[in-house]
């Protein structure tokens, strides 16, 4: 389980500056209605519909809702709340109570993960994060990566088995949002950022052609569906809008953090890195976006190293080793004895390491030391020293060299120069918790201006948030998928160059990293 | 069961005439995509999806639906044909099938009355009429008219009963015009005239406020509900529409007969005149309509004489006296013995014991006679002699005096005089087989130039099959609900001074009848 304090800072930013006006996949109506008169003899349904359809342009109304609507006008006197549902092609009346419940109004944004999956309870009123809740995906015991899982939806009953799994998971999270909500119905609306086989587990499609060349998904758009045709434990005819896809390796998670960067309405160009278990770089401006992917594994989730762990109580997420002495200070999530290191932990850790010499460029140990006491056993929950090891180290430059390999291969791609970059984006664990300076130094971030660098935080669940609350930003999203060019790394040779070379601290050209040159030069 | 060989006029005239464009319900479209390549790697489902909106805006896909395909597409060579459905919003798609099956695309046309339901199997692709079936409404057990089912939906069950008997009555017509189409399933959109309460029991809403003060129904335009919800059996997500209603006594059925006549976009005065279970008089042309309603009784579809029965073989449906020998000469339904009278064979035996004087202008048998024999015993199928008694004409006279009354009643409510009205319109049993002379003759038609006398048949099915065919026609349907003035005669005192002069032959005032003045001065 995740550390449930950790508040995704970008959620609660975006609030004021970028939706100010509400416009959310469900409303909720008040009606002060007029009792049938002989001069007013109207039916029940039609006067509901007729009022509702003076502000919101045709609204149907379903057959399974029209015998309660009599008895809820009599017995509320006819004061009484309408929720909408957005159908994609207009409003739906989705439920009807008695009396004004217009301030009850809440959502889902749901960010589905390979790894991990968050749910944030979103308040309709007024667009606030109320709550989040984060579990990893019940689907890992069927696979870590997006690959596993396909071959696993590819058995008997494989694919129903992942599609419950990911369902559990979200209702099991649901409900520990629900004692804010009076009942999980009074929940009338979600939005999804996922990658494209995430999608289609969840919603019970076959993701085989995803990884069958030409690699075609099933839809990239499943626009909005019922909630009850997914299983979401909320309200049945809640609309569920799924952020789309581009393809099969570029998802709605990452159309989701090009919308939140904003780089697609900049005349600048942005790089856009997003790394969780698969890794994905966009490069782009208000005109061009181009974007590549590839498994990345899970790095920075605590997944590549012995005693790698995620952010929760007793990771060591902070390490600094002094230069004279070589003593190691670092600080536990929550203060606790310690119990492995998570992420931002271990990129702290490598940073120290290579400006105190105890790595080199080639993110080799040096005079045979073949690991480094970080915690040792006497201040360790388990009693056993916590260390890092050159093993843990090649994998972690593995990935490392992957994204700086693709980042340059894109970028050469397009003809696009480092100065050109105005801004960078990181999203995902990847731009949450890491620390900027350590990222730089082993070059996970670019040396750029550090007003330059913009950590993103969860992107895909703030996108989520976004498209749930505003119609505009559905719009966006969409003309986002419109306009990705996908660049295939894996058909492209140059690619392997790229990575062989690309395993050095901070990276094969240490001129591109201006600032830890200093420090090396500084610490030397 | 209704004669099966009877086919309504009207159906097959309107095609040729009204319907030029064809916009049915649901549409069918053949679509030859291409194989998705590295150059269009789109997902399947989105392929579908912008080739359909291309030509119908937006089109959504029922998740159901996605799963099949990309099967069906590789399957059929990409060559495919979309089903799809009217939202009332835009366009879902309902189904996909294989191949090119446009030419095999139906709809129902359905008229559910009190009594009598007839379900029309419509071609979709050029508007015919391909095959008609009728029957007794199964609800007849629960009451013969609208306030006996009103009651008995009121008990335990009662008003489940009641729709699974108007489901399976729908069900059974469906299933006999079944062989004309391989699957029902290719059944694909439903238009249903019927009257408000039918319409109710339909939809499982509860009608006891119909008959309760202030006459609000639960729903008036039910809009677009798809067939499961009903539980149709024909294509699970078909789009059935409801022609809307305008009240508790003003039904779809009457809505659909001024929407055949075509009055509502006349400059002249029309009225128009449905009399079956329940009685309906609409006055009006393209400025105004005003309309009044009231139970009348089964006195054209057999229910109010000894003898009475429907058009089904045996009935007597002509009869004519010689004025000279008194001798009767009559027709029955297939030539086969007489078995009973239906409406047509009893206004033409009113029309000559009129004319030849074996009843007086008060509907009265002259010179002590208690019955007249139509058919004698050695003639009938039981027998027995078939008669027409005091009592039946007394029965009959009462249904015809409300109708009389209530028109004059209307007609003088508005100021209009009988010179100003240019056609009538005779709708329902009582505008399809009755002979125009006869009912003249007893002042069940007016007296205007035989021209001005247009019998319309069953415009309740055939106004179905218009909006069925075309969403020109549902706009205007919708129109004329929204314009009709309702008159309510119970509370009007006139009524019933109007209703106690009324049962003359042919009419209080015989000046109004000019033609059979000078028949019955001839005769004399």
């Amino acid at each position: 389980m995740l550390n449930k304090n950790q508040k995704p800072v970008i959620l609660a930013e975006q609030v004021q500056s970028s939706l100010a006006n509400l416009e959310p996949l469900s409303r909720k109506v008040f009606l002060s209605l007029k009792p049938p008169s002989p001069q007013d003899n109207r039916a029940d349904v039609d006067q509901v519909r007729h009022t509702l359809e003076r502000s919101y342009g045709l609204v149907s109304v379903p057959l399974a809702l029209m015998p309660r609507i009599p008895g809820i006008c009599r017995s509320a006197n006819w004061q009484i709340t309408a929720t909408l549902g957005d159908t994609g092609q207009g409003w739906t009346l989705i439920d009807i109570e008695p009396g004004d419940t217009t301030q009850e109004h809440f959502g889902l944004a749901i960010d589905i993960g390979t790894t991990t999956v968050v749910v944030y309870l979103i308040n309709l009123c007024d667009g606030t994060v109320l709550r989040h809740a984060a579990d990893y995906n019940d689907q890992i015991v069927m696979g870590e990566d997006i690959l596993t899982r396909i071959r696993h939806a590819a058995e008997l009953d494989g694919l129903a088995r992942l599609q419950k799994a990911v369902v559990d998971t979200l209702n099991r999270l649901i409900k520990r949002l629900y004692p804010l909500t009076s009942k999980t119905s009074k929940i009338t609306a979600a939005a999804i950022g996922a990658n494209t086989t995430m999608i289609h587990l969840l919603l019970d499609l076959d993701p085989a052609s995803i990884c069958r060349a030409p690699y075609t998904p099933v839809v990239n758009r499943p626009g909005i569906i019922p909630a009850r045709e997914i299983g979401l434990e909320i309200h049945p005819s809640a609309p569920v809008y799924c952020l789309p896809s581009i393809g099969s390796y570029l998802g709605g998670d990452v159309i989701g953090g090009i919308l939140v960067s904003g780089m697609h309405q900049q005349s600048d160009i942005s790089l856009f890195v997003d790394i969780g278990t698969n890794g994905e770089i966009v490069l782009g401006n208000e005109e061009w976006l181009v974007a590549c992917a590839g498994a990345a594994g899970p790095a920075l989730e605590g997944g590549v190293t012995t005693y790698g762990m995620r952010a929760e109580p007793g990771a060591v997420d902070h390490v600094s080793i002094d230069p004279k002495t070589g003593w190691v200070d670092y600080s536990t999530v929550g203060n606790l004895p310690a119990r492995g290191i998570c992420g931002s932990g271990l990129v702290d850790t490598l940073a120290e390491l290579f400006l105190n010499g105890f790595i080199n460029r080639s993110a080799r140990f040096q005079n045979g030391q073949q690991e480094f006491v970080v915690v040792p056993a006497h201040k360790t929950a388990s009693g056993e020293d916590i260390v890092i090891s050159q093993v843990d180290i090649n994998n972690f430059m593995a990935t490392k060299g992957a994204v700086n390999a693709a980042t340059d291969l894109l970028m050469e791609n397009v003809g696009c120069a480092w100065q050109e970059i105005s801004h960078f984006y990181a999203a995902g664990a990847f731009g949450q918790y890491l620390p900027i300076e350590s990222a730089v130094t082993i070059g996970l971030y670019p040396d750029l201006p550090r007003s330059a660098i913009v950590r993103l935080g969860n992107s895909s669940g703030e996108a989520a948030r976004q498209v749930l609350l505003s119609r505009t930003k559905r719009l966006e999203a969409e003309g986002i998928a419109g306009k990705v060019t996908y660049f295939e790394l894996n058909a492209n040779s140059a690619f392997m160059d790229k990575f062989s070379g690309s395993k050095f601290l901070p990276h094969t050209d240490l001129d591109r990293y201006p600032s830890v040159k200093r420090r090396l030069q500084t610490r030397a």
